[in-house]
């Protein structure tokens, strides 16, 4: 099964915005086993739209245009799939009240007219609706062949995709019409290492109808399975052994899924347990305490941090032995053990976690760059971990952070 | 003069690499007045390349390619263009030598055979030289039209487009062939609030060879102006006048120009003076802290920080008076002015720098989401300043980072 993907809109061809939608689109088909041999952008253009489906149409067995579904007269996707099925727009009175409901809503006082153009779709379409925002999607079969238009906004388009769209192409394709994708979330650990971890275990499952795909970031590896079944139960039937197969080769270096970041997981940990957690930062400088706050409600066991990038800061603001610093150096676990201690006593909380590290460009105290060494301290005791990040002063800074995070999600855990 | 983009690499289409190529070039396409009606993405297939590329130079004045000149079998880019021209590929013996002489000079042992690849070129084709990596670029004319094709990198690709492409469309197009552009780099307003004040300005420079694009990004706008000319001294002639009109219209509202980053223009005036700086945050948490030492070099003036985000931390930490912190709260112009003070206290540096706010999504003790009290504080005494942040709480964040800094900035160039 072959499917394009044509993004619709003016800001795309002048750079104004990245196409990240064609990217996502491109992992949910390959996930899915699907192939999509080309992506295209064109302008809000009613002619040029028609002709790039057209034009896909003929390569593939099926397009996901991304875009140009808005109120204004710039937005021409539904006239051009019109145009290409060669029917006429039709207004849809249930969508058009839906709009004005929503308007209303909203707390718009009179809505524009020119909204009401959301409400028309090509005649013998099929709306798909929109949960999250106000541009209804669409489906037209033009020569059997189903063309599918869902807004340009990620979160909308993601939403059909997953709902919708994904589901009529698996169906289409004889696939059943359940996609499930179950994401488990690893720290600490590069994805090459993962991949020769999991390899005897995939063996047994690779003929399968599984599919596995590795998503990377500093510091983090996603696991992502995905099974098409003929309903909700026989997909997870058929991700269940995989993952369970995946969960005993891996262990505890899974400590999430689907959604669940680390520091949601931390966040939760440390709520659940009514526990509250400081931070000393030295080459991280900020950005484990910006990544704990980035969601609402962290200030229930968030207390803050100390940044200690000047090495006297770590005596002066942390407290941290001025003998002990002077025998092992900054960058060593006695320190980053001690800056936890010192962040805990601070600022009064149950938790401190530290940071110490060599970021680069050059080496620093005979310890080479990528050198990183962690602190997590409680009432009962610190845990100290040394690791050596790959990568640039960027990358070293988000793998540390990461690591940090991860290190107390296993003390919290009661595993480390 | 219109110009396609074709993007190379099943990894795009799998979605394992965002397109950000494309938008980078869309982007310096308009800035010159050329039009791009089409972007395209193909993976490493000779025969579907070849496909797209003469498609594209039916619509197209010219066609840029960007990836699939690496050394391995997969990259087919060469390939592709020699079998679109209906040429044969010639080994370069000249690039030949460069890739030895390169290989041995990045210490390898011996190179592989396969890596000469790279020095095969289409027969009549030019080379476009890779200053900084190891895949040299093409320029092939087929029917009058030139086919660039570049490394997929995106540091190799921008310098190869600057350097050569770009003038060579330039010079195609009877504009001249070089292109300059400066961009001047404003902080703590809005794109709509900038466009409001230059429109007047505007009014005498639009019919003219400058064109002027607004890049905005939280907190911060760059303002890019763009010349063709002749020689380079042209295009500055060009630029002069309307830079100077820019600069007369926003006053200091411009911080720095072309790479010129906030945190860089505050580092390089700390270092001049040879002061210190020490941060004190509340709502950021962290963000001015790891922004401040993303460079290397930040140890030379940044000695750290207090992240205060619980209110009490405020008073515990950075000494703020608990009574003043009583009377105003927390998120105030006079707490952010102690904030500031205490920073500075606490690590002995020359400034302090201080936020506090409302991220949200909540309003916060009588606050609406988005209110950002800053402070900054030296021996001389105290400035504070209280905005209004737009967006969501990342947006807030962000915005507040960077209008903190562009405080710090001002107070440094003595205009705050």
């Amino acid at each position: 099964m072959r499917c394009e993907i044509i993004g619709i809109g003016t800001e795309l061809l002048l750079g104004q915005i990245v196409n990240t939608n064609a990217a996502w689109i491109g992992q949910r088909l390959a996930d899915v086993g699907w192939d999509c041999l080309r992506q295209t952008a064109v302008g809000d253009n009613e002619e040029r739209i028609a002709t790039a489906i057209r034009e896909a149409l003929e390569r593939a067995d099926g397009v996901i245009l991304t875009g140009g579904l808005g109120p204004t007269q710039d937005d021409v996707t539904r006239e051009a799939v019109a145009r290409v099925a060669g029917v006429h727009l039709v207004r849809h009175p249930e969508i058009e009240q839906w709009l004005r409901d929503r308007f209303s809503r909203f707390g718009g006082a009179r809505m524009a007219e020119m909204n009401l153009r959301q409400a028309d779709i090509p005649e013998g379409g099929q709306v798909i609706d929109n949960p999250v925002g106000s541009a209804p999607g669409l489906i037209v079969e033009v020569g059997g062949k189903p063309i599918y238009a869902v807004p340009g906004v990620p979160r909308e388009m993601e939403r059909m995709l997953e709902d919708v769209v994904l589901p009529d192409l698996a169906a289409r394709a004889g696939q059943g019409r359940t996609i499930i994708s179950r994401t488990l979330r690893t720290a600490g650990l590069g994805e090459s290492w993962l991949a020769e971890r999991l390899t005897p275990m995939w063996e047994s499952f690779k003929d399968g109808g599984v599919t596995m795909a590795y998503l990377a970031s500093a510091g983090e590896v996603r696991i992502r399975l995905t099974a098409v079944g003929g309903t909700r139960e026989e997909a997870l039937n058929e991700i269940a052994p995989v993952e369970a197969a995946v969960r005993e080769t891996l262990g505890d270096i899974i400590y999430g899924l689907d959604d669940e970041t680390l520091e949601t997981r931390v966040a939760n940990l440390l709520m659940e347990s009514k526990r509250t957690l400081s931070t000393a930062e030295s080459l991280t400088a900020g950005l484990i305490g910006a990544r704990l706050t980035a969601a609402p409600g962290s200030s229930e066991f968030y207390l803050g941090g100390v940044i200690s990038y000047a090495t006297e800061a770590k005596v002066s603001v942390l407290g941290v032995d001025s003998d002990l610093l002077a025998e092992y150096g900054p960058v060593s676990e006695a320190v980053a053990g001690a800056m936890a201690e010192g962040a805990r006593r601070v600022f009064g909380a149950s938790f401190g976690l530290a940071t110490s590290g060599v970021a680069g460009p050059a080496e620093q105290d005979g310890q080479p760059v990528g050198t990183v060494c962690l602190g997590v301290a409680d009432a009962n005791g610190t845990t100290t971990s040394k690791i050596r990040a790959p990568g640039d002063r960027a990358q070293i800074r988000a793998w540390a952070t990461t690591s940090a995070l991860d290190l107390l999600r296993r003390r919290l855990e009661g595993k480390a």
